[in-house]
C-alpha cells in the first residue's frame, strides 16, 4: 500500500479539503497512475453534496483522471512506466454478466465498481476517485492516451467525452446526419465536437443566443433559439437525432417534434422530476426516447482514439486543486466554458 | 359513380343508421369491391364521438374491410373480378414525399387520405369508409388476401392486424426474443398471436387475472399480472420488447423496467394526458420509448402474406350491422373478445 495526497469531502456540507488516501499495492493485473489532471464533472457536486442519495464519505471526487503510468504489475501487457493513461468512470465489473460480455460494464448486473463514492467488487472496499496524486487501477480498466492530445484538456474526455460519443456512434452518426445538441455546457460543447467530426451537420438547441457564437466555434454549423417558440416550426422534423444534454425542467415533446420520422432523441441529463411525454409525440413518425450512461471501456478506448486522429479536446480552465470549491460555486451559475480540470501537481 | 349502401352518424351525438354514400367511377386504376365485413376499430368509436377533433359528419366508419372484387380499371394489373381484396386506414397519399417513398404512407408529408372522415388528395373530397355495401380505392391502395384465411375474421388484420406487426418487425422480433404484451383487446390478442408465429417467448401483462387463460390460448407462454407490484420486480429486465396496447393512463417507467438492455417499450395506445417519464427509466439500460402507427401498404401486404402463412386471424365476434350502436356500447365496457366484424351482407 502506499499514502497519496488527495482532496476530499468530510461530509456532505463540508468544503474540499486536503486528504490522505490509502491506494492498494500494485497487483500482478494492475497499474499505478501519478494523475496529472483530473476534470470537475458535475456529477462530483451532485455526489459530494449526496444529492443522489447514498454518499460515503470521506469522499474523494474524480472519475475524469490522466496521467503517467509509474508501475505495472507482472501480468500487465499493454502498458508500460512511462506511458500516458486514462481513467474514466468505472475501475472494476465481474467481467462475466450479460452487460459486461456486451462491454456495457456501466450496467454489470453486479454493480460496476464505480472510481469513487463506490465499492471495489469484493463491496467493501471504499473507492477513491482523482482528485488525488495517484491511483491504482486494473489494466483492463485502465485507457490510452494519445501523445498527441492536450493531455489536461483530454481528461474530460473521460467522462464527458464517452457520454456524447457513445449515443452518436449508437446512432450510427455519419457524413450529413442532421443532429441537434440541446445545451452548450461540458456534455453539449463535446457533443458538438464529436458530431461535427463526424461529418454530421450539429445544429446547436440552446436558450440563450449568447452561445451561439461559441457553439459556431466549436464545430456549431446552425443554432436554434429555443426560448422562442418560431424555432421549434422552423426546424419541425429535421433532425435525425437530438443529443439532450439538459437537466433544467423542459418540454421533451417540443424536441420530439422536431425529429424526423423514426428519429431519436437522447437524454443524458436526468430533470428534477419526471417530464409528462405525450404518447402522440412518439406514435406519429415513430419518433424514439432514450437515454445514454457514459460507455463502457472498449468504447471508450474507440472514444479516445477518435478524439486522438480528430484532435478533440474539452475546453478546459486549468485551476489549482485548492480553487476546488470556488469552481464548485461557479458550477452552480454555469460559470464555466466548459470544464474546470485541477492540475495535480498543485496538491 | 353508384350509390352504396351504408350505415353512417350525422352528428357526434346520433347512433349510426342507414344511409347512402356515392362511390366514384371505376377510374383506370381504381377497384370497385364488395365489401363482405368491415370490422370495427376502437378509434370508428372515437371519431364517431368526435373525441379526437375534427369529425367531419355525416360520417361512415370503418377501416378494416373485406370483400370481393367486382370491377377493375383499365390499367390495373394485380387484381381481377372475383379476387378477394382488402382496404385498411389509407386509400391514398402523395406517393412522391420522402415518407412514402421509405413505405410510410400513414405519415405522408401532404397528408395521407384516411379511409374515412378524411379526404382524397383532392383535400375536398370526402372518404367514407367500410360500413357500406361496396368501396372503389386505388389498386396501390388495396390488398391481397389469402382464401385460405376465414374473410370475415381476417376483416381486422387491416388495422389491429398491421398496428401490432408492424413494430414488432420493426424490432426484428425473432425466435426465442421475449415479448411482452400490454392489455389483452383488439391489438393486444393480435399482438400475442403474431409475436407467437414469430417465434417469440409471450407475455401477457394484464391488470386481469381473467385474461390469463385467453391469453394462454392464444399463444402466451407466460402471464403477468400488472395489478401487483412484485410482477414488476420478478420481470425486471426481461424483455426485449414490450408492446403497450393500453390507452388507459398508467406509469409507462414500471414497464421500462422490465425492458433489458437496450430494449425497446412500444406505444400503441394514446392515454387521455401525458404521462410522466423519469429520464433515469431511459438513461439506465439504453432503454427505448417509442410509439407506432399503423402500417404502410407494402408492410400491410406482408403482414397479410405472413397471416395466411400461419393461419393467423384475429378473434372475431360477427354481428350484423344493425347491432353496430349496441357493439359499440359494449366496446366501451370493454365487452368484446377481441373485435367486432360487421356482415355486411345484412346491410
Amino acid at each position: 500500500m502506499t499514502l497519496a495526497k488527495a482532496y476530499a469531502a468530510a461530509s456532505a456540507s463540508a468544503p474540499l479539503a486536503p486528504f490522505q488516501v490509502e491506494r492498494r499495492a500494485v497487483g500482478p493485473h494492475d497499474i499505478q497512475i501519478e494523475i496529472a489532471y483530473c476534470g470537475i464533472c458535475h456529477s462530483d457536486l451532485h455526489q459530494v453534496r449526496d444529492e443522489w442519495g447514498g454518499a460515503k464519505y470521506p469522499m474523494v471526487p474524480g472519475h475524469e483522471i490522466v496521467g503517467r503510468v509509474t508501475a505495472v504489475g507482472a501480468h500487465v501487457k499493454g502498458f508500460q512506466v512511462g506511458d500516458l493513461a486514462g481513467v474514466g468512470c468505472l475501475v472494476d465489473s465481474c467481467r462475466t454478466c450479460p452487460s459486461c460480455q456486451r462491454n456495457f460494464e456501466q450496467f454489470c448486473e453486479k454493480g460496476a465498481a464505480f472510481t469513487y463514492n463506490g465499492f471495489e467488487m469484493d463491496k467493501k472496499t471504499p473507492t477513491y476517485g482523482g482528485y488525488s496524486s495517484s491511483v491504482v487501477v486494473d489494466e483492463a480498466f485502465t485507457l490510452k492516451i494519445s501523445p498527441k492530445l492536450d493531455l489536461a484538456a483530454a481528461a474530460p474526455l473521460l467522462c464527458a467525452g464517452i457520454t456524447t460519443y457513445a449515443p452518436l456512434r449508437r446512432f450510427k452518426t455519419k457524413a450529413g446526419d442532421k443532429v441537434g445538441v440541446v445545451g452548450l455546457g461540458g456534455l453539449g460543447h463535446m457533443a458538438v465536437k464529436i458530431a461535427a467530426a463526424m461529418g454530421a451537420e450539429v445544429t446547436m438547441l440552446s436558450t440563450s443566443k449568447a452561445k451561439e457564437a461559441d457553439a459556431r466555434k466549436l464545430g456549431a454549423h446552425h443554432f436554434g433559439l429555443t426560448s422562442e417558440d418560431l424555432t421549434f416550426k422552423k426546424l419541425a422534423g429535421q433532425f435525425d437525432l437530438i443529443i439532450n444534454t439538459i437537466s433544467a425542467p423542459h418540454d421533451y415533446n417540443k424536441y420530439l417534434g422536431l425529429l424526423r420520422l423514426e428519429g431519436a432523441m437522447v437524454l443524458l441529463g436526468v430533470p428534477p422530476e419526471p417530464t409528462p411525454v405525450a404518447a402522440g409525440s412518439l406514435i406519429f413518425g415513430h419518433k424514439v426516447l432514450t437515454g445514454s450512461l457514459i460507455g463502457g471501456i472498449k468504447e471508450t478506448q474507440e472514444m479516445l482514439d477518435f478524439c486522438a486522429e480528430h484532435g478533440i479536446v474539452s475546453e478546459i480552465e486549468l485551476i489549482p486543486v485548492q480553487q476546488v470549491n470556488e469552481a464548485y460555486e461557479r458550477m452552480m451559475k454555469n460559470d464555466v466554458r466548459y470544464r474546470f480540470v485541477l492540475d495535480m501537481k498543485t496538491l
